[in-house]
């Protein structure tokens, strides 16, 4: 089950806690790891911080954007200790990872880690269908990115093994295959250029309707299926327009 | 409850990790660290490690066996990796936590940590009450110390605290007050409408394009505003093809 699980960290800034966070990943049973636009990578700091887990370091996926890191998944959470305006509504760790476990026998599922400093971007939660969060003091919620992906991959693992009772998934007709990030992404494009070409969404104005619809769908968790007849319904308001 | 409990780690050998501790013990509100025969501290990398958790290092203290660290606890668990013929049970970290809480109401409750390459001595084992483990990989079972350190303190406050979500930063949320069924079916009834227009839907053969859209949307718990949007771009959609 945690063969369908990658981990993937975003422009993080010391190579160090790259190989921390493949340590960490590895004494969970964790090993698909993705790193979007490392700012030092490969680095041997990234080795000597990996001690026993430089496999993952030598198969990492380097990407040059969150949505190539995500082409291929199902679904996607971002980790964050800040509540947004924008993102999905935040869900605790332990809560994640049993709904992780049970989204990772449709696909893969990916964890999403932001930088040391500054944390995801709002554009790069909004990619995300889930946000979660590591409860911590509120006095001092400063998480060291090692031990983020540390207590996730912790979680995975005894959701996986613990002999904790499976999440429950909804007994629904029609279900579909969930889509990939890339048709969901399709989607939002189609229906962006659709709001255009009818005057609702102004180019020059666009507020945050992309992200409010971003908030709603993303909360659904598409499937083909679902993909396929809103791009159908899409596709028939262009046709009709033209004609 | 938090406060009674005290993080001793024993003969550490790399002052980074001690940083990490201090840091990972603050994160989840514990403060109280002892280091038996530390190698090297203090240290600019124990400082540097621990961000802003230096006041935990200042604080510490300093001791020259386990016995002078152990000595006013009423109790004391060592975490261990590996399973002793001569030590207590091993129980698992989060079952661990929930024991150490019950405890830490009757008197000062340590959790020791060993050196990073040998673990605890039998000895030092044999000074405590439990055996901790915390669960991993077969293959691959090296955890890094402050990255163990980090699971117990974690485990420790969810046992505390349960999992808060995080304070709220930016003021407004996104949401809005959800939308009634009244709200909800005008939508249905006007996408209905649209498809019609547009060909998408034929009237005569529906199908269960209907049924798959509600399932659909039926997932989402809509909101008052976000009806508005869905209403407004099937209202823009009709203004354009009338024109």
């Amino acid at each position: 089950m945690l063969e369908n699980i990658r981990i993937v960290l975003s422009h993080t800034s010391h190579p160090g806690n790259i190989g921390a966070a493949a340590r960490a990943m590895k004494t969970m049973g964790l090993s698909h790891l993705a790193l979007v636009n490392p700012k030092k990578f490969p680095h041997n700091e990234a080795v000597a911080r990996a001690a026993g887990a430089e496999d993952l370091l030598v198969n990492a996926k380097i990407c040059s954007s969150l949505n190539e890191a995500l082409a291929d998944t199902v679904f996607a959470l971002a980790i964050s200790a800040r509540h947004r305006n924008l993102g999905p509504e935040p869900i605790q760790a332990r809560v994640a990872a049993a709904e992780v476990l049970a989204l990772a026998e449709k696909g893969i599922v990916a964890l999403v880690f932001g930088n040391e400093t500054s944390g995801l971007s709002n554009e790069e939660v909004q990619h995300c269908q889930r946000t979660v969060f590591i409860p911590a003091s509120a006095e001092y919620t400063s998480l060291n990115l090692g031990s983020a992906v540390q207590i996730l991959c912790y979680e995975l693992r005894l959701a996986a093994f613990g002999g904790h009772p499976p999440v429950q998934t909804k007994a629904v007709p029609f279900a579909s295959p969930l889509a990939t990030n890339d048709d969901v992404e399709r989607f939002y494009t189609h229906l962006e250029s659709v709001m255009v070409t009818t005057g609702f969404l102004d180019p020059q104005q666009p507020k945050r309707l992309m992200s409010k619809l971003r908030r709603l769908f993303g909360r659904s968790d598409l499937e083909r299926d679902e993909i396929n007849i809103l791009r159908g319904i899409l596709d028939a308001v262009e046709k009709k327009i033209r004609r």
